[in-house]
């Protein structure tokens, strides 16, 4: 106890020290390097590494917690979400906005869907259901993925969010590391941070064409690494990774036996082709999937994952703690969906991004053409900033979400959603022009 | 790192010593007393006590494991959820059987919730919403709750439960102590399991008509104590609890400063008068309620949680990184209920459950008359054990929940639910009567 105390004193001290200095509070190499010798030393000592690990990390917490606290706060977080509240407001006042910083589709789910809605009532179909979900929808799903999934090695959540919140949440810990390629989804993040888990970034850039260095990944891997989360076609920068670099990262999974969470919820709006993870057999993968973007049910709040029975129990360990089972209406609503077709929904997302595309050319902003999803992530030129440009474009009446908001680094990016009526892309994009002008 | 070595190394040779003594692991009173000399070694030494604790819970539940891995495993869990899944097993093999195990009400919804259901396709009510819920139903319900209550203060959630969840998670975490009274619902208990909290119990008994011995409570509390949970009328007892004892726990409370968790989901089923939590206006109660049980929505998955904004604020936090919203179109179905009255399903309840009274007083099994809910919880005669029973039971036709669902102490009861129509009622009973003679 005396001596965490002299440590903590000596965190204060250096905090100040880096706030004088303007440097930031963590640093990765010092963090790794402790973290290699606390290895070393509790397997030679005999002690549970992961036991060290976890007492390790508390102390890193706490010191990284004191450190903060003498250094000023001063970062503000700017997320899609509140440019929609920011819009939302401006409408309840008269104006109008276009919306394109949401990833909501704004036609309709097909209309099985409602016909199953409509049946929902009269056939009871409003009780407690099995915690992975209903075994109709469970088999469906599996079926669609083909004759090696079985049911049982699917579990059905509430949206594909709470997927990935009971995937990392029942496989990460305190002192757990999950690696993530940025820019991203900030669930992920947001998801570690509420188990303990220490989120890495791997940093990937337009000038590469958003493709990740799987160099630099081999070298953060450490004892600590849990997860890798990948998330292709991907949100927000459209891209489909190559073969070769998927294979890359599945080798260095089953190499340091890390679970892959490979969330493909973008999966039908891939133009140039997908492959998913699933084909890879491996063992530590969980594969998200919703119906909320293929579909356009993102308000039904239905997903699910697949993965080998014994994640997937764990999963459903957090479903039961935390939700008992997913709204039994709503799995029959997706059960409608399974077996319709999105492919006019693709079709109909890839013009709209061309229409995305083009004007970003005709505005000479630099981008990389999606391979799926429904974003285009330009670059600002002549290094502006995105809240500023976010800001002047919902005064003229069209909502961005600003690229900061997918990572620290990406600061003079903005994601441009295709969830709009092409007239009205059309519209928001001379507006966005004007903005940026 | 050696100190915590050969601390680790004591450890399993008391837990192979307890095993050989037939003790269990964990002992209160010593950890107590170990907390209360960290507490005040680190105000000496001038460290964070939260921090000293959380180190010292870490340290706690490692003891624990390596002497539970030394001990033979040999507690086998069975909850009314196993012997549902039992039940349904015998089903699909043809046997007819009674379900009086899960609290689930029979009779439908009420009439608007169809009619809503049937519009939410047209009204393209399934986006997603809010993160605390739609404002038209938490004004609704903030409405229904009296003047004093605003729709900021309250969030909607998929369940009961998930608000439970919430609470619990975002108000507590490793080291810090939550308070049960026990027979209790088991939800508490796993989502302080889930964030690493330890749950203290208060147990009460048959003898005491089911009340909490408040001395008992203010003995139980410490400095690492944040919440207690309060569940009246009582799943599963049917107990509600006198003024007098409330206002002393609530005091209690105030003067430790604890959050106080009211959990009233069964507030419409009370026969005998029923007093909210809420009228005492303290600033740290959370109430959870829910239309599961009040209008028969339990697969609509639609609860709510009433409490200050910060709370509230901090609750919506988790919810917007485990599920972005509620689904919308279960959000309308339970706006169509708010106003529908639950008397009529009060009065059909407190019927149904005189009639299990009776049929208890029959076969001489001790019990104390509910004054809310839709269970009874009698002990079993001689001795007799709630498994062994239930097993006979399930046999013979009839599904009840063991006691031991609801606590460590309660092998020798079982609870029955009261949602069956009343001839449906009648037979289960004699068929329970058949097994325990």
């Amino acid at each position: 106890m005396r001596k965490v105390q002299r440590r903590n004193e000596l965190s204060k001290q250096v905090g100040a020290i880096k706030n004088k200095l303007n440097i930031g509070v963590k640093d990765e190499k010092v963090e790794q390097d402790i973290r290699t010798f606390i290895s070393k030393l509790s397997n030679e000592i005999g002690i549970d590494p992961y036991f060290a690990g976890r007492l390790l990390n508390i102390l890193l917490a706490e010191s990284t917690r004191l450190q903060v606290n003498e250094q000023d706060s001063q970062t503000q977080f700017e997320s899609h979400l509140t440019v929609f509240m920011n819009a939302k407001k401006l409408e309840a006042s008269g104006k109008k906005i276009i919306h394109m910083e949401v990833g909501e589709p704004d036609y309709p789910p097909p209309e099985n869907v409602r016909k199953a809605l409509s049946k929902v009532f009269e056939s009871r179909q409003y009780h407690y259901s099995e915690t992975k979900g209903i075994t109709k929808l469970r088999t469906a799903i599996a079926q669609k993925w083909g004759n090696h999934v079985n049911a049982d090695q699917v579990i059905v959540t509430p949206g594909g969010r709470f997927a990935v919140f009971a995937a990392i949440s029942s496989l990460l810990s305190i002192g757990d590391e999950l690696i993530c390629v940025e820019p991203a989804w900030p669930a992920y993040r947001e998801c570690a941070a509420f188990v303990g888990s220490t989120t890495k970034i791997l940093k990937t850039t337009l000038e590469e064409e958003w493709n990740p260095d799987t160099g630099k990944l081999e070298d953060m891997i450490s004892c600590s690494t849990k997860m890798i989360v990948l998330n292709y076609p991907n949100n927000p920068t459209g891209r489909v990774l190559d073969k070769n670099i998927v294979d890359k990262i599945v080798s260095l999974a089953r190499d340091h036996s890390i679970y892959l969470l490979s969330d493909e919820v973008y999966s039908d709006y891939a133009f140039n082709g997908f492959t998913s993870l699933l084909g890879y057999g491996y063992e530590k993968s969980i594969i998200i999937s919703s119906f909320s973007k293929s579909h356009a049910m993102t308000g039904f709040r239905v997903g699910y994952a697949i993965a080998e029975e014994n994640i997937v129990n764990k999963m459903a360990k957090i479903q039961a703690t935390g939700l008992t089972s997913v709204a039994e209406p709503m799995q029959y609503a997706a059960l409608a969906a399974v077996e319709e077709s999105s492919s006019e929904n693709a079709k109909r997302m890839k013009r709209r991004l061309g229409i995305i595309c083009n004007k970003l050319q005709e505005m000479s902003l630099e981008f990389v053409e999606p391979d799926g999803a429904m974003y285009v992530y330009p670059k600002l030129s002549g290094g502006k900033r995105d809240v500023t440009i976010i800001r002047k474009a919902l005064d003229l009446g069209v909502a961005i979400a600003p690229g900061s908001g997918f990572g620290d680094c990406y600061s003079e990016f903005i994601r441009i959603s295709a969830c709009q009526p092409e007239d009205q892309l059309e519209k928001g994009m001379d507006l966005l022009k004007a903005a940026v002008s």
